[in-house]
């Protein structure tokens, strides 16, 4: 892996960049879909590349060890030809799992407990397991094994996990250097700053990320409920700690305004469910605000879905169709929905980095976190 | 609407021909996607269109009155606009209904109460409010409103509910042609052939039908349960009297070998659900067979789908992947089988053609019979 780091706007701590891999170029900054278990919910793969133009999509360790399971990875030769991406991918390690599946794990030093959620089997996932996993399932981009904490969260606990994050992350460190990749292609292992919304333990936790000298660098435990502004203040810290000449990987963030901000801080990868889930639900992100498809107001809107819209879909169906599908749960309602907001978010980190290289991201920037947040 | 009559096989009831409306040249025998509520489940419509090669699609006008609404649908300009699907559409009249809702309605000579399946409203279709509806849903092609009859039927009950069908004609085509379609493109009305699965009762029917000198003709209340022998020989009979200058419209069959063998009968138009509802359970139907993808044998098969079909799902993705995808019930699991099964359904038609316009149609049927019916 390869960070070039192009551009970084004289007015924020935005930067534009390249990320070279062996599944090809990302260009940063950069969001990316997330596909759970081995599918970006209701999108084909060549959708994801043509009409999306996705440069990397996410997998998730805990789901794709569950289905299709390591075995049958394994068999297919990675992730990539299983599900025929052929682009960058990055896995995240399970501890966000942690986090959400709270009532059904116990953590210890040594590892983590599940019980998995789709038949009750018991798991055991260790920062040395989990290393072992992902070069089976064959990402390009592999995330240390974490504790994701939750918000709020007691000082003393925020502390004791975040020290035992950095101990596994010595962990997985040791057993990633200790093993090649499978399938003849690099993987890059990235390291997680922890420590809540605490300044001092973030400032500790991005020290200790930084002194292990990663490739890349990732900032985890946000985006859990906590305030915009906390999270804004912590990534602020954060950056501030991670060196300038690597990517900076924000996980689980976030509205389109969340990314704006971020990328302001200096952060160069994004990944959220929001374009996806929320579009199911029928929500869609715009250049001119946040339409709600189930609101009575586009019932006999035979308008074009978004005037504006980058996507074939916002041109090809109208707010009364859309709304049509999606209030009677038709799973091309689904479809277009996430076509059309993944689409926008594509949109959204090209253009910031149009605006980042143009030396204009500031006022920009500003402009459209207004204009996102309206409800139309 | 013209038919052209092209080809008559010399060793079946086999014919090729071309229906052209104001939407476009439909080639027969064809088989017509069911979108039900405005959308061919989990298909876009360029997909249906260049990747399915689909030539006529469905509608249903009990499930397009509830969702989205005539005045929606008024609005829009039709169907056609409404959906963005720019070919022919026929439209099922809500008789189909009369079965399948049978719990929620009441039929008496006037026409049918239902209460809506989706909040119990209470609505009343008579053939007369039923030739509005599809004036302003707009299809090319509507249903006469009938009653599809159960299987099995008490033969006095076929008796009387085929002559009030009969009578419900009548008012359909006093209706229908007392009024002008709304959009400034031609519609046509079809008359639909009753009396379950007796001979006498359908050969009446058939004769009835025929007399009312409607441009094309439909055969009903078949595909309800019946042996396959008994829908066989009932469409034998019928196909003796209709005449052969115009369509016959086989309602609701069926699988690859029923449409083979209905096709050797002279039926020239099909529909069915099996191609797309099944495919949402993981059934795919293929050249050579039937494929369960829930089965275990599937689990580690990382060969293409299907390596002699004609989507390019089939060679994109693999064995293992859509069988992960059916039983993780992820939507890419429904939009690729599909899209194959709907490919393959075209396939057959369009490859019945070829035959029947070679002169090599029966030989083929009989092979082709035999091998859909496999399991896989």
């Amino acid at each position: 892996m390869k960070f070039t780091l192009e551009t970084t706007d004289q007015n924020s701590k935005a930067r534009a960049g390249l990320i070279e891999t062996d599944h090809g170029t990302i260009e940063t900054p950069i969001f990316m879909p997330v596909g759970t278990a081995a599918s970006v919910k209701a999108v084909h793969q060549h959708e994801l590349k043509d009409d999306i133009k996705a440069q990397i999509i996410l997998g998730n360790t805990y789901h794709l060890f569950l289905r299709p399971g390591l075995d049958i990875l394994e068999t297919a030769g990675g992730l990539h030809k299983f599900n025929n991406w052929k682009g960058p991918i990055l896995t995240d390690s399970g501890g966000y799992q942690v986090y959400s599946l709270s009532q059904r794990r116990k953590i210890n030093e040594e590892g983590v407990k599940f019980s998995s959620h789709i038949d009750g089997r018991k798991l055991f996932f260790t920062p040395e397991n989990v290393m072992d996993t992902q070069r089976t399932i064959g990402a390009d981009f592999i995330m240390a094994f974490d504790e994701c904490t939750p918000y709020p969260c007691d000082y003393r606990y925020a502390k004791r996990s975040m020290h035992m994050t950095h101990r596994w992350l010595k962990r997985c460190c040791d057993r990633f250097d200790s093993t090649t990749p499978k399938y003849g292609y690099e993987q890059t292992l990235l390291p997680i700053v922890q420590g809540s919304t605490y300044k001092d333990l973030r400032k500790e936790s991005a020290e200790t990320i930084a002194s292990f000298e990663r490739p890349a660098n990732a900032i985890g435990g946000l985006s859990v409920g906590e305030p915009a502004e906390e999270m804004y203040e912590m990534t602020n810290i954060v950056c501030e700690i991670l060196p300038e000449d690597k990517p900076r990987y924000l996980m689980g963030v976030g509205t389109p305004a969340n990314i704006l901000e971020n990328i302001a801080l200096g952060i160069d990868m994004f990944d959220c469910v929001m374009p996806t889930r929320n579009a199911r639900n029928g929500m869609l992100f715009t250049k001119n605000g946040i339409m709600n498809m189930r609101n009575e107001k586009w019932k006999n809107d035979h308008s074009a879905l978004d005037e504006y819209g980058d996507s074939y879909v916002d041109h090809t169906y109208s707010k009364a169709y859309v709304r049509h599908l999606i209030t009677s749960r038709e799973i091309l309602g689904s479809q277009i929905a996430t076509l059309h907001n993944l689409a926008f978010y594509l949109w959204l980190v090209k253009e910031a980095r149009k605006q980042i290289i143009a030396g204009t991201f500031a006022d920009w920037k500003t402009d459209m976190v207004e204009r996102v947040q309206r409800r139309l």
